[in-house]
Formats: C-alpha cells, sequence, structure tokens
C-alpha cells in the first residue's frame, strides 16, 4: 500500500502536512472527529481530486488508499498531541511548503501525461497545491485564506514557470524537478518572512453583492 | 419515466424526504422559489452527482428526469402545506433515513459495477448519502451539518461494511440489500435516540484562520 | 488564439462582464489581485465547467487560454477604471445579459452534440448561464444571489424552451440562436424593469438547521 522513495516520501510528508492544516482549522470550529477528517482530507486531496475531474482522469486518491490513512494518522496525531501541535507551527509549515512544491510537479507531469498544453499544466499544477486549501475553507464557511493573503497560488504558478523553462534549456527531469519544487519553496518563504503579498482590490459600498 | 417496483418506491420516497429537508432550510434564508428548488435538488441528487463524477459515470439524474419531478413535487408539498410539514417531522425523519440506507446501497453497487474495489465502494455510498447534505449546507452559507452533529455519515461507512461482511459471507444480494440498509437505518436511530455523538474536536483561539 | 465573428465576439463580451461581476464583488470584500482573478474566473466560466464535467467533456476553456486572457484584461480594467466602473453599471447589465443569452445557446448546443435529450440540454443552458453566479457566490462566502433575487434561472430555462419551440418549428439554427438569446434578454430586462420576482419561500425558526 505504501510505496518507499524519496518522492511518496515528500508526497506522504506534504499530504500530512496539508491535513493538519485542515484539522486545526476544523477543530477551531468545534468540528467533531468525523467532519474534522473530512476537512483535513479535502485540504489535502482536494486539490489534486478538481485537477484530474478536470484532466478526466480517476481521482487519485481512488486508485490507493493511502492518503486516506496518511490522513486518519494526521487526525489521531491533533487528537492525541492536541495544543502541542502548535508548538509545532514551523515543522509544519516546512512540511507544507515543500509538499506544495512537489504537488505543483505531481499536477504538472500528470497534466503532460494526459496530453494537455504547457498552459494548462501550470494551471493544473496550481490547481493540485490550493484548490484543497479553497475547499477547507467553504468547508469551515470562511472566505478563502488565498484569495486574500500572501503569495502562495502564485508561488504554484512560479514553480510552473520555472518547471516550462528548464525543461525547455533540455535539463534532465530530476533537476526540472528539484528546481520547481526549490522555486516554489523558495517564494513562499521569502513572500512570508518578508509580508510580501499582492495589492487588494480596494471596493466601495455601492459594489456589495445586494 | 416511472418504474414501479419497491426499490425506486423507496428511492423516490428517500428523494422526496431529502429533497424536503433542502426545501425547508431554504425557506428558513427566505429564498425563492427557484433557489428552494435548487437547494431541495442538491440535497437530494448532490451526493449521487459527486459519486457518479468521481466513479467517471454520466450523473445519473441525466438519464432519467424522474429525480427533477420527484423534487418538484416537495416544492409543490411545501409551498401548498407549509407549516403543517413541520408537524410531519416524524415522518420525514423515517423516509429520510430509508433513503440514507438505500442511497448507500445503491451507491456501493454502482462503485463495484464501475470496477472499483470494496474500500472505494464504502466511501461512494457514504458519499451518495451524505455529500448532498454537505452541498445542502453550502449553498444555505452554513458549517455542513454531518460534521458537528450526530452519526450520520458513519451510519453510512457502517452500513457499507456490513455489506461486505454480508456479501463476503456468500448471502444473497437481496438479503445483502436489506441487511445494509437495516443496519444503517438502526444506527441513525440509535444515535439520534440516544444522542450519541463523535467527540468534538477541541480548538483554541491560536487555531483560527488568520 | 482569438477567433473573430459575432458569435465569439458576444461570447468574448459576456466572459468580460460576467468576469467584471465577479471581481467587483470580491473587491468589496477586499480580495487580493489573484483573488478578485480567481472569483472573476469562476463566475464567467464556472458555469460552463460545472456543465462540461456533467457530460463527461474537457472544459472549454482548456482547450484555448483566451478566456483566462479575457478574465485578465477583466482584472486590469478593474484596477485601471476602479470606482467609474460602478458608474458603467448599465453597459455591464446589457453585456452580461445579452453573454447569459449566448451562454444558454453554447449550452443547449454543446449538449445535444454530446447526444442529451432536450429536457437535459435546457438545464445545462441554465448551469451555463447561472452556475458561475453560484460559484462566485460561494467563493465570496454569501448566500448565492439567484437564490433569492430576481428572474435569472428562469430566463435561461424560458430561453431553452424557446429554442426548442423554434427548432421543432423547423426554423433554420441561426433564427433560433437568435430568438434564443433574445428571448433570455427579453424576459431579464423585463424582470428587471418591473421587480418581477419569484414568491419566496416563508419558513419559520422552527425550521433553522440546528
Amino acid at each position: 500500500m505504501f510505496d518507499v522513495n524519496l518522492t511518496t516520501l515528500i508526497d506522504y510528508l506534504g499530504t500530512f502536512a496539508f491535513a493538519i492544516s485542515g484539522i486545526r482549522l476544523a477543530s477551531a470550529k468545534n468540528f467533531d472527529w468525523f467532519g474534522a477528517y473530512i476537512v483535513g482530507l479535502a485540504t489535502a486531496i482536494g486539490g489534486g481530486t478538481i485537477r484530474d475531474l478536470l484532466l478526466g482522469l480517476t481521482p487519485f486518491w481512488m486508485l490507493q488508499p493511502s492518503y486516506l490513512v496518511v490522513t486518519a494518522v494526521a487526525l489521531i496525531f491533533v487528537i492525541v498531541f492536541g495544543r502541542y501541535v502548535i508548538r509545532l507551527s514551523n515543522t509544519f509549515f516546512i512540511f507544507d511548503t515543500i509538499g506544495l512544491g512537489l504537488f505543483v510537479v505531481v499536477g504538472i507531469e500528470r497534466s503532460l501525461g494526459a496530453g494537455f498544453p504547457f498552459w494548462v499544466a501550470i494551471i493544473m499544477g496550481m490547481i493540485t497545491g490550493s484548490a484543497g486549501g479553497v475547499m477547507r475553507d467553504i468547508f469551515i464557511n470562511e472566505e478563502p485564506l488565498i484569495f486574500r493573503k500572501d503569495i502562495y497560488a502564485l508561488a504554484c504558478i512560479f514553480g510552473g514557470l520555472i518547471f516550462f523553462a528548464s525543461d525547455w534549456t533540455g535539463l534532465p527531469q530530476l533537476i526540472t524537478q528539484v528546481l520547481t519544487i526549490s522555486s516554489v519553496i523558495l517564494v513562499r518563504i521569502l513572500s512570508v518572512k518578508y509580508h510580501i503579498s499582492l495589492p487588494i482590490l480596494k471596493g466601495s459600498e455601492n459594489e456589495k453583492q445586494d
């Protein structure tokens, strides 16, 4: 059920960190264990699921149960270690960011494998990395965080551009993958460290929904 | 347009009860008739639609219009009988619960028919039974009820396990179906009657979204 | 990348107007540029995406990047012209309504092309025209506007009925398209001008979610 190599190890660590992020936000809403599990799962596999539906493929987690198991481990982890998890925020930020980089690579390669052009692949890399967080925020009934704060989805797009620049240069696949993941991590860390974010689109009262 | 046998009768009763649940919650939000119809429809067919998209099948309600008609009847019922519907809560709870059991069986059998393994089928049984309610709560802009209250999705999973235990034992299909539906109904009724629910995952202020 | 003929011109104007509507509502929520872009995109292409997933087709915007470009232009337009956009409300209402009519025709024809019967096609016409607005409202965390206000989705369904009446009469395709678009525009304008809307479904406190 679990393959063991570096890619899958990073994949599971990323899944674990994404799931933890969902489970923690669900706990702030006093969801029960089941609700927290589903929110964790949506965070971890939601992006890849939307990607696979758009690409016309069977969602990846329906082909092997390991992602469900990793999310269950994340839930047990939060139940057992509770508030201590908060102290590990930096550790999870690292996992989460490495996972984000890998998710981008997985999304791009899966799209190219399905015969789509590079600009679709870049979008799918971004969706793989960030749509799970949007699904999480819809489930907990909040405005999606990535629409208001931080460079997150843009880090995925930047990574996607690096992927194709590297690929176009003729670099070997492994180098392309490492460069892509590194660039996602770099942009994400720099933007958080230096509080770099996109401008807010200013609205006025007149523009309210009704 | 309407087949008549016990399975489809239960199917339509379940659809009707699910639709009523959506329409009533939409009315509490002062949605108009159209909004109430769509929320009723999402509640009744949303789970099966998500299931079919994940399985790569054409959504079941696109193959025959009866589900749209049953939901329209439910809307007319609420418009005509209004507040009296509330007094029938227990009746609808029974319909809803029997429908839930049947939806689980339908979801499992449809997944197996599409060639997926048993653990995917159990998840699809749960999605068929409970994702419509989540879609309903997203449409009315509330935190999904099943993430916070009662044993609902877990009753579906329990039913799924009974299905495979029964199937593995070699019992005839009809017995397996009846056992599955009965076990979903039993778990659901016991959990409501004795207020059995999953533990809440405790959060802290620090875990807020931002 | 951009075809030039009347249909595509209307298509891009409609996409532009739909995107503006999403971007303006995102700005009222103080989303950043990226968030506003995604909400604009969801409004413009969300309906067609859901339609294509239900029909089992590759989402239309993955086949050519023009819709992403038009939405980017809409974002730049709002960033540059800001509050002045509000004064153009009537202009956008016209674009939006013409776009709505065209989206209905596109949705119907794409469904028939995929082999579905007329009642599915009418629903897909409605989904093409109105599901993007629902997605927009979920992203900005509001109750969907079309569930509470105005004749919007019903204008799409009326247009769909006109399409099939015209088609059944044996009128040429172009006439059928023009009649459909005109009838959607007419119903929409009349309902807004004379404040015609569907009855609200009255609820009571007892019907609250929990």
